[in-house]
């Protein structure tokens, strides 16, 4: 990346102060939500591009992914699309080529996020993945989860308005990832739902490894119920096989539960689990 | 609900420090988020059920659902389940019956939180659904989103630990929601997608319906690549024909390549849409 980017450019000529945090050199300067000592050198690390950095951590900063950021099992780190922008007004998009609603993230501006996010990132997109969360993308699930989790870190890109220009996601070999079916007003959810259930996936954050194992998904089978005291409630008892102590006929018991719901609410992964 | 529910009765008995929000009657004064004279009395609502109840709005704040909010056009109230939590340690969870890792969410407490959340609105679950998010629910999608805007309010409940006892689901016409295959640290930032994606369907939250028309997923296919200015970025040009000025020819070069996209990353969404 050259010093003729025009993040740069823009920023020297027209410091706004509309931006608190901008800096002499703010690409290399992301905010670090995470700047504790404890930081362990090469922790996972999370780079998120977007236009709503005070969206994060949100609610990673919560309960587990909260306890394993103060732990230092991964960090995170945010940058504000916005600084990347070009001009007085920083714009981040223009109209769409062809017409339409709308607006479209320029290849530029985002090609020049995309290089501050490398810094000190591996090349290899195996070892460091560049995603952009889009509904155009591969359905993200937990096979994906866990292959993120096995990588060094990983850039998301959060969209917003119709989208981003193809040519800097080609040049980027950025991988579309989409949180599902549906249309969100961005991509900053996404990118949360991506974190959470990528880091909870890092060594050491879930201590009892038996819970990774038992929950839907991890056997492409959706959960049986649970129950928990007290014995009865509101003249509903807790199935009497779960008080049995029966340790053999529970498992049993369970696993029926288990493929009878698959069977029924998801006949997508039941139909690919009986082809197996 | 008797006044011997104990979530009630553990308010009274054991006042606690470490809940500064806690009332007499805190199930009657839920944490509303938006205390603003221009909510309008019949504004669509969402009620939250969370252990985290600090971690919304979150990014609902930002961009376009955050000034819908400021319009009037949603409401956000959230739950504390803590405050509905049993003794003087407020135990919302406990061991499953018949074993295994993890914690299970207590019929009882939910049962509170979910008839406080219940105040006011309709008991017909047709016209306020109130939904559990779990990896074992139906999948979201846009179809669900838009049966959701078409409701008068939502309640959503945000779960943690290994689920929650099944009972209290069934006794509450509990609609089981996952955001999609991968299993998430807990259920908040799966409301998050949910009334993101719902709430832009609100009326009167995206000013140009055109947006909503041609963007994925609204017609059964992905959308077609964007591109925007400059003409030509690192050697890469926009495709002619967008800067052709012939807008019937730019439809068709935008629906093959939508139809193209869509046959190879989601050959599901293609399989389904060429069988009607």
């Amino acid at each position: 990346m050259s010093d003729e980017t025009p993040d740069e450019a823009g920023l020297t000529k027209a410091p706004s102060r509309s931006h608190g945090r901008l800096s002499a050199r703010p690409v290399l300067r992301p905010r670090d939500l995470f700047d504790d000592a404890r930081a362990v050198r090469g922790a996972w690390l999370a780079r998120v591009i977007t236009l709503f950095p005070q969206a994060f951590p949100g609610v990673l900063e919560q309960s587990l992914t909260g306890k394993a950021m103060d732990l230092g099992l991964w960090r995170l780190e945010t940058y504000d699309l916005r600084q990347f922008g070009i001009g007085k007004h920083r714009n981040v998009d223009d109209t769409p080529a062809g017409g339409g609603a709308g607006m479209v993230l320029r290849a530029d501006v985002v090609d020049a996020a995309f290089n501050a996010a490398s810094a000190g990132a591996s090349p290899d997109r195996a070892r460091w993945p560049v995603v952009y969360l889009s509904p155009r993308g591969k359905p993200f699930d937990q096979a994906m989860a866990r292959r993120f989790a096995a990588c060094e870190g990983l850039t998301l890109l959060c969209g917003r308005f119709e989208g981003v220009d193809q040519r800097v996601l080609d040049h980027h070999a950025v991988e579309e990832v989409s949180l599902g079916d549906f249309v969100l007003t961005g991509g900053e959810i996404a990118a949360q739902a991506v974190l959470d259930a990528t880091v909870r996936l890092l060594p050491g954050v879930i201590g009892n490894a038996e819970s990774l194992e038992e929950e839907s998904h991890s056997n492409g089978l959706l959960e049986h119920p649970q129950y928990t005291r007290p014995p009865e409630w509101e003249g509903r008892e807790i199935p009497p096989v779960l008080l049995s102590g029966d340790h053999a006929k529970i498992a049993r018991w369970r696993r029926a539960q288990s493929e009878a719901l698959t069977a029924e609410r998801r006949p997508d992964l039941w139909a690919r689990r009986t082809q197996v």
